[in-house]
């Protein structure tokens, strides 16, 4: 395990640990979409948009409840250098398919699928520019597209009752150099000893902790230590979705 | 062929027949690509990112010369409809394939590959939101990043005479209501009779004419009329270009 | 752009320019299919086989309507040299969507598909051996088995009004060394200039006009003296046609 | 096991039992192969291009000899019903990859790889028209075909020794209604009891015995008998390759 | 063909030409499938599990009849040296689809389809370790699973009547160094001149013969010579599948 | 959150919360492979193969270090009802990607790369009988095959150095009806709260911690619960592993 020198390590950055990067929510970003979010974490921008479609995925049918799904992508210079494109290799590498699968699993949780109705909410993540931290992006813009995507439905009265449960964002943290930080951008995460994304619900639930030794195993205490940091950062996440969706905080 | 009926039609849009849409080319738009310009026509956004990558293709190795290439895609809710995911349905299909290679024809125009050197430039060219055009979009765009892409390779001494040839854009053209109309968005476009794509260099040249007729054949006096268009349209699109890259008109 | 010379060029074969090539049509080439046609441009042979099935694809059913489609594929030794199987290799290439595609579009301009019913028919256009002109032959010959197709739906009483509207073919010309020439064959396409495709009907019209400089720009005039070739050669191609149809010319 | 009537069945083309349908080898049918004959058998045509390549596979380099492979297709309407064609389904079937292992290993058998030298001779085997027996024409008309590249191979002298071994052809025999027949076409296929194909070398030997019981088993009788009609079958079809090659009988 | 010496080879195990190596057949072998058979030839180890689906393929809908197939796979390192893993390449190999089939047409041959009602049987053959004789040790093991899987069917009266015909087993035999040998292990597979899988009902009729000249093509009297091994092997096999199964022999 | 009710909940097995089930490490478990164990938690079996394989991926080439992989898969009826074979369908699942990906990771802590020299061990972990903790049970037995496979390299004299660094095992933990339970079986699996897979070192770190609410958000000290049952789990894991390895406790 690690050997913390007492001394908190510089950020690359020079961001403090506990310091978030700045944090953008711009709602309406495309016309045709249900939702449709651009939301960056500094340098990471990831296109978020919901897709509202009547009908369910058969293995739903006629059970009366809706479904949430989500797809991810990374345009194939987003990153540093130019990675291959999914569509023309022919197939969604395993890494893509972790991260929609997570993204997906996040975004149920802020809503009651039972009270849907047999609509099923797409919710496309794009990383037009990735800095690290996409996955989060993704999961914190998602929500908002989501609400969007549901108001959408109850304006054109499709659905009665509020299906929205409460908002869901996530965070990256990690251990940079023996110190706890969070949100990693890109030259710490690809040199964090330990990489872990939290999903947290506004009401103070976890719904994903996926921590990840890269160089050295990690113990119970830097795991606390890693999730202080990213309740405190929910915290923030909360207001920026609140505030952008024009909610109550 | 079509009855013209001596009045215009009026276009969905308002626009005069031979109004172009508003264009905007702006360049750095993402920070890791080697050119990168968001270009839109009117609605219709397309991101072009240029990558330089050293080396050729294997069929061009050991011939001293360089090569230009380009890939297409559409985010699943650029459109009206959310249309599948190329990458989960595992193939590229049909129309993006045709749609990647008329734009890498286009884009190889304005270049003399011997002076490229060994090097290989894709460009990708991603839409954002569709209203039709993309693809004349992605080639007046992609032609900035390409530009781009060229200084950069200049301005890192990695090449050493200037492979810059010549200004490519694209418009493309159609007869809508028995009138012909100049840069078509989404309502004509589905709605027209006949449907070119014209691509031009600045020096007055044709690379490609592709004309369909959607609905009715077309005469030879109907694609002339199509063709001047095309060329007063040009003539704009080159200005454009000059003045988001900073060159002289 | 090209500066001619005044002298025109020799074409390889030895033709004049506006020459087409030994044009046959040979209807009842296979016993299943219900139409079947071998097309010869000179060495260029393609197999034509257009299959009627009853039912229209999902997107069209119950519009009380037909659909007509085209399918393409080149024998791995049709060429100079041994090409991968594209069924081999587990995908279709772009080039031969692309061809498909378009002999799909040319096809249906010489039908009233309203008339067809809810009949699709399938012109499967397999290239045997190939001497350049491989889509325009399949066009030109496919457009035979097409009708060939619907006399055999109309024998049977399957249809009550004849969706026919008239003849379609296709030819290719371009600007070999300075020159324009109709229908090109493998030495002078691959040498060319400039390449041009031209979908017309007998009526006098164009369905299809795809002109791609292949090594340096065309201007107007270029283009207008490849579509006096190429209305000359259209109508040779009817004339073919119609003699192999026994249709009154 | 079947009970046999005294009275052999009538078979549905009125041959006899014995009878092969009619034999036809057609050489040098393309242009560009090293090697190219379509061979009938009957109303079954399969057009066989044999094409040499300089090199072998990955796994036989730097041993010195030579590699036979071959592939199969079937054009979509060789058969009475159209079936997918296979480069658009994005595989090839269990059943297409049956039968090209059985060329080439059939044909593998007539030619000593270690005198071909270090190239492919690879044999397209494509179905114009299915009546049964698709396979086994394959293999009598590949042979021929492969003889053909050889022969252009010694004449290019590309190879010094000749690597031929001897002739190799294969047919098909059945039990039809309790009646051991020879040469099954489409509607014997289908109906049969048993199928069997044997591929022999003109000196007697057997390369390929591949009987299966479709409807009920069969003895060691039965398949005596089937074999001895192979056998005289295949007098005939060496006869009928030697005459095509010009070799003396 | 063989020159045979007068002494028998020796056989890598020591084994006696007619000599079948040990053969376990353990029942319930996992929990889940309806039958599930671990097979074993000596040190060839193949797993067997029939599931029982109601419904029956599309093409047999409606016809009140049952279906029986087989799907066939290879652990990675059930071979000497480690082989792809096919659900890694993302398809089935030539080989794997091959066996699969002919798996499939041997149990079908055990079973009165019309009996078994409109429920489908899939016999997976999975190869723990392989030594030779897969193919052959899945039919045998298969056929146990098969029988397992009606009896359920059965036991829960979802049938009235008994579907099973007769046990079916194979074996492969070979000539090796000129001796024919029953039931191959790898070094002599490797090292046989021909190989051939004979499948067998216990009535004594033949279902599949499948012999393949390796090295050098075998006559009449080899032919013989191996189906007189398979007899003998066949008839030691199905009185393993009685005393697995409890059956009187 | 969840509402304990002081009582825990019966578990379906009856085991107590912290109990796991019996565990079994059968080594040598097949003949080819450098380590082979058969690796049972309950009824939960996987066969784990690692192979020894010289050479590295392209990425790692040069830098004299080695590689470990892992595969997964599932064999169809593994599980309650059978599943589509990957191989079958042309592609592995997102599932079995992000648990090949999470053995991969976990094995790699094992061992110190730079001391293995250029070797990659592959570890294949395939699904003979599921049960719930598939993933954990691969990674537990995976390690120990992959000791196998280490020692086979010393003992070849292939490596000189010990890259052996320590024990790794994996076990999922959850809240099942409200309270803490250790390695959940199927039917606990598929009713609980919350699930998470838990890998660690022997000495006493945390590699991966993957926790995912299923139906309800988990507080922090739900989540510690959880570690505080994996860390004793773990402490009987590493004893059955040094136990079949022969190694002093």
């Amino acid at each position: 395990m690690h050997s913390s020198t007492g001394h908190p390590a510089r950020r690359p950055s020079g961001r403090q640990p506990e310091q978030i990067r700045e944090i953008r929510l711009i709602r309406e970003y495309t016309r045709h979409a249900e939702g449709s979010v651009l939301v960056s974490f500094g340098d990471t921008q990831v296109l978020c948009n919901a897709s509202v479609e009547a009908g369910v995925p058969r293995w739903l049918r006629g059970k009366g409840q809706g479904w949430i799904t989500a797809e991810y992508g990374m345009l194939p210079r987003a990153t540093h250098t130019r990675g291959p494109r999914e569509a023309a290799r022919g197939k969604q590498g395993g890494r893509t398919l972790e991260i929609q699968r997570l993204i997906g699993r996040a975004l149920r949780a802020s809503v009651n699928l039972k009270k849907l109705g047999e609509f099923t909410i797409t919710v496309d993540c794009d990383v037009i520019q990735a800095d690290g931290g996409t996955r989060t992006a993704a999961i914190t813009g998602g929500c908002v597209a989501l609400v969007d995507a549901i108001r959408h439905l109850q304006r054109d009265k499709l659905i009665k009752t509020d299906p929205f449960k409460e908002l869901v964002s996530a965070v990256s943290v990690g251990i940079f150099k023996g110190t706890p930080v969070a949100d990693l951008d890109y030259p710490e995460d690809s040199g964090a000893d330990t990489d872990m994304n939290v999903v947290m619900t506004e009401s103070g639930g976890l719904i994903e902790v996926q921590g990840t030794a890269e160089a050295a195993a990690f113990g119970r205490s830097e795991l606390n230590a890693m999730l202080d940091l990213a309740e405190s950062a929910g915290a923030q996440l909360f207001a920026h979705q609140r505030e952008a969706l024009g909610l109550r905080g």
